[in-house]
């Protein structure tokens, strides 16, 4: 059974005022006087006692009363997708399907259901007031005057300064924001490549994830029976998932590049917006003008989309298909709610190809589809890099406001040197904290095996606790309301010694109270196990905090 | 035996053009047509396979001609130190002392032999065209222009922006320079707790961190044997040591602070000057009147230095003996010429802390004692934070450079947030690389188990890394010669699948090894773990770059 639990920990729920919603929140309990410590929960239904978990049925399905009530989307009575309907009535598929079937909405013809086009018609739905409530958990609880109101959070959707992602197919998902002005929002991949794993591991790494404190989960597989997998992950996910459909298309495709066409694209979108993908990467802006421009880069194009895309562009002598399709993909989306994160398929792969003319060339035209996007009111996020060595990255920041129109920025990393695999997690996440600073509103996990094998559990571990570190790290330096109240009461903590209420307010618990049990003293000592008895800096300075003097120590 | 090794590399040695001076380098050999990569090497005779390694004898005495021959030092026929002379003697401790006794050097009467002192009459001596040699090995080899002459470091040491440690009584160090026109250098950090670990066991964790690059070593032991357990590390470290000498002093004092004096604190100086102590810690800015200003923290004081100092002011309502002595410590520093390094007493312990009236009260009185040890021709650097959000800490660095005329700042990280512990050595290598980048010469590692135990030998390795990360991170964004040409080298080995070129570049070869070999594919594969055989982006990309493309992948 796949549950989540913390240390001194216990979900509480926030009710909204303007919509009948409840939003899961984490109190740390502490010890004596002080008060609670309230903090943003990833882990949904997970860490809650009182739902019942059965990964065969799915999680809860929260947002499908907001959908229904809105009455502009409909429910279909069979997939659009020709693929989905045919491993639909595949019987030999039927051992590693996911039970139930959820026939799939869509917006009623000629009717608008984003959240961008709410946002854009004043309207505040239940997901935006979900999300402020989510944003202010702590600010609230703890009086620090804050400006992130439901009105607020419309205002920037509005603007396209920041999405919600949520189809209308995913209803298990809890509604989350990525914008500049909230909080930084870390991503996870996982996937099953050719070489690996099994659907049911492949759920418990996504759950997994969440627990650690992943935001929204990127299923990047490329094996087989990729749609099996990725129904059993949305079913069970309690943030938002994301595709690069590219991937199941050449799959479709048996792995030959020239054989994609934007038919078979096409089949393969609708099949992911009408299964409950979120968000989709597409590689629209590498153009046949940006080829010359990768030929004497030291590392070529590294992004896999990319490279199918530009290896397809050669082929045919024609223009990226995902570029000159445009319209039609934002129109698709639209009736989902799918949001589009514009790929970089030319980010730079090693500090010598940072901000070079091919990486730049690709920006300017994410920021001519993004007003394409928006027209279509699709919520739209722009993906960034990469290897940046650090003095050159305020500068990716800095075009992709000037290009971007203020859409969201969604980085990998980046990485600020190549010559550390096996430490790719602190690599990227010293220049993912710096960029976050700069106003990147969510960053893209890398793991230690970056480089070098798929990741496994722990190195999920590691990689989301990373990131957390340098989204925090952000939040901080950006004064972000109430953020800093978790390093205060850690620390309060930590000058009085309360072990146990450092370890529940840690980022990771269990790590902490493993690396703390290796030392001799138990969580009663009044000294660090660093210094010992006799040494400890602390103990000696709270004498002077409270006017007493250690004469003897 | 220890033994340090390296994949694809072997030792070589550059000779010196106005010395007879040859300077150790790792060379890293390529497959094919690519040049090697000649890397920093800290690792000294233990990864020479001609040089013999006998722990009980210490390692060759490199430096000691060079001091001999300048005719300025003379050999003492005893230890000045009375407590040194009273274990000399001490018959139960023939079991744990170090085989061989070396008689301690002494500047002759009225003669300065430190480093700084030459500089200021225009003399390169051995270690200053020794470090020349050493900072550029990247930039001579690829005949990037550079401007790192023995010139150059003579005039940097002469203004004290730079230091060089080298306690003539520690001869087996080679020079190195810390200064903020060179390349950034780490600390690392070793020490037997009461709690803790025996004699060889410090030798081999401290050897170990040279292995992985660390390039000094302060020994922060407080248990038994203190004196015997440094005897050993500094016969056989390749690394300038630098020590607390206050906790020794207060090992002596029995752990009484009130029984801290004057008298007992020069005689720990004395002993660990003879002993080849290269720099010391000294926490003389920390003085009554800021200790009001500590009250309102939520911290306190978290340096132990800091904590005992306060503690002795409060007691005798007497200033600081580190101050009020302070010149009589440069003139006694002065005749071994080892190097001071200010003692951040009052640095923040927590976010919350940092930049605060306590913190920047100390900093302006350190910058008071660099003119004092100025004066003395003593070599100085100044430590910093600590635990400070990423934008606070661009100030620290400013009002480092405004209070401390130039001379070298030397951080704890910071650690950028409070609630990671477990993983410090990310959320401070964060801050490191920042301040690094700023102009921070040496940044001191934090291990993962900073704030919950002692660390052992794997979370050394992990702190070592993160550092190294952070450290050649800065190095690139200052755009220091030739640094970015491992990075380049590692990039392209990367983009031509040539596995055993990248492990060999890399900061930790046998991590990535490891890593990569859980995976299936062997070192002949021309595909990345990650992405597997059919969705390799970059030999996809190759393709591109050699104008042909895959139509079958």
């Amino acid at each position: 059974m796949m549950r989540i639990s913390y240390p001194s920990s216990r979900k509480i729920y926030a009710e909204g005022e303007l919509h009948e919603i409840c939003v899961g929140m984490r109190e740390i309990t502490l010890s004596g006087e002080e008060p609670s410590v309230i903090v943003y929960d990833t882990s949904g239904p997970y860490s809650d006692e009182s739902v019942e978990i059965d990964i065969r049925r799915g999680l809860p399905r929260l947002r499908e009363r907001w959908i229904e009530h809105r009455g502009d989307t409909e429910q279909l009575s069979a997939f659009t997708s020709a693929y989905n309907n045919e491993h639909f009535y595949n019987k030999n598929l039927e051992r590693i399907r996911f039970p139930i079937t959820h026939l799939p909405f869509r917006a009623k013809a000629s009717r608008c259901i984003t959240q961008k086009y709410y946002a854009l018609q004043g309207i505040i739905t239940p997901e935006m007031e979900y999300v402020a409530i989510r944003e202010n958990q702590l600010a609230d609880r703890m009086r620090v005057s804050t400006h992130i109101t439901p009105e607020f959070v419309r205002s920037e959707v509005a603007a396209g300064r920041a999405i919600i992602p949520a189809n209308i197919n995913h209803p298990e998902a809890e509604p989350m924001i990525i914008g500049s002005r909230f909080l930084v929002k870390i991503n996870t991949n996982i996937g099953n490549s050719a070489l690996s794993s099994g659907i049911e591991e492949e759920v418990e790494k996504a759950v997994w994830s969440c627990k650690w404190g992943g935001d929204t989960l990127m299923d990047l597989s490329t094996g087989q029976h990729i749609h099996e997998t990725r129904e059993w992950i949305i079913r069970n996910m309690p943030v938002p998932v994301g595709t690069v459909p590219i991937y199941q298309a050449l799959e479709k495709a048996s792995g030959k590049i020239p054989e994609l066409s934007w038919e078979l694209y096409r089949d393969t979108l609708i099949e992911q917006c009408e299964q409950g993908v979120d968000y989709f990467t597409i590689h629209a802006g590498l153009l046949r003008q940006h080829l010359p421009t990768v030929k004497g880069r030291t590392t070529g194009i590294v992004s896999r989309g990319g490279s199918i895309v530009a290896n397809w562009m050669i082929e045919h002598d024609k223009e990226n298909f995902f570029y000159t399709h445009f319209e039609e993909i934002c129109e698709l989306l639209a009736q989902y709610d799918v949001a589009v994160s514009l790929g970089d398929g030319l980010r730079p792969g090693s500090v010598s190809d940072a901000n070079d003319e091919a990486q730049l060339g690709e920006l300017a035209v994410l920021g001519e589809l993004t007003e394409i996007a928006w027209k279509h009111h699709v919520q739209v996020i722009i993906e960034g890099p990469g290897h940046v060595p650090m003095h050159k990255i305020a500068i990716n920041m800095d075009e992709q406001l000037r290009h971007c129109h203020g859409a969201p920025f969604y980085t990998l990393g980046p990485l600020v040197t190549d010559i550390a695999p096996g430490y790719d997690h602190i690599t990227s996440a010293i220049g993912a904290a710096q960029i976050a600073w700069y106003g990147t509103a969510m960053i893209c996990y890398v793991t230690p095996k970056e480089h070098l094998g798929l990741p496994d559990k722990e190195d999920v571990r590691a990689g989301v606790i990373a990131y957390k570190i340098a989204a925090h790290a952000a939040d901080l330096a950006k004064g972000h309301p109430g953020v800093q109240l978790r390093d205060d009461a850690l620390s309060r903590a930590r000058f009085d010694f309360r072990w146990r209420d450092q370890f529940a307010l840690s980022l990771d618990p269990e790590r902490a109270i493993e690396y703390h049990s290796q030392g001799t003293p138990s969580c009663e000592a009044d000294h660090c196990t660093m210094c010992g008895p006799d040494f400890c800096a602390m103990r000696l300075s709270r004498g002077i905090n409270q006017g007493v003097v250690a004469r003897d120590i």
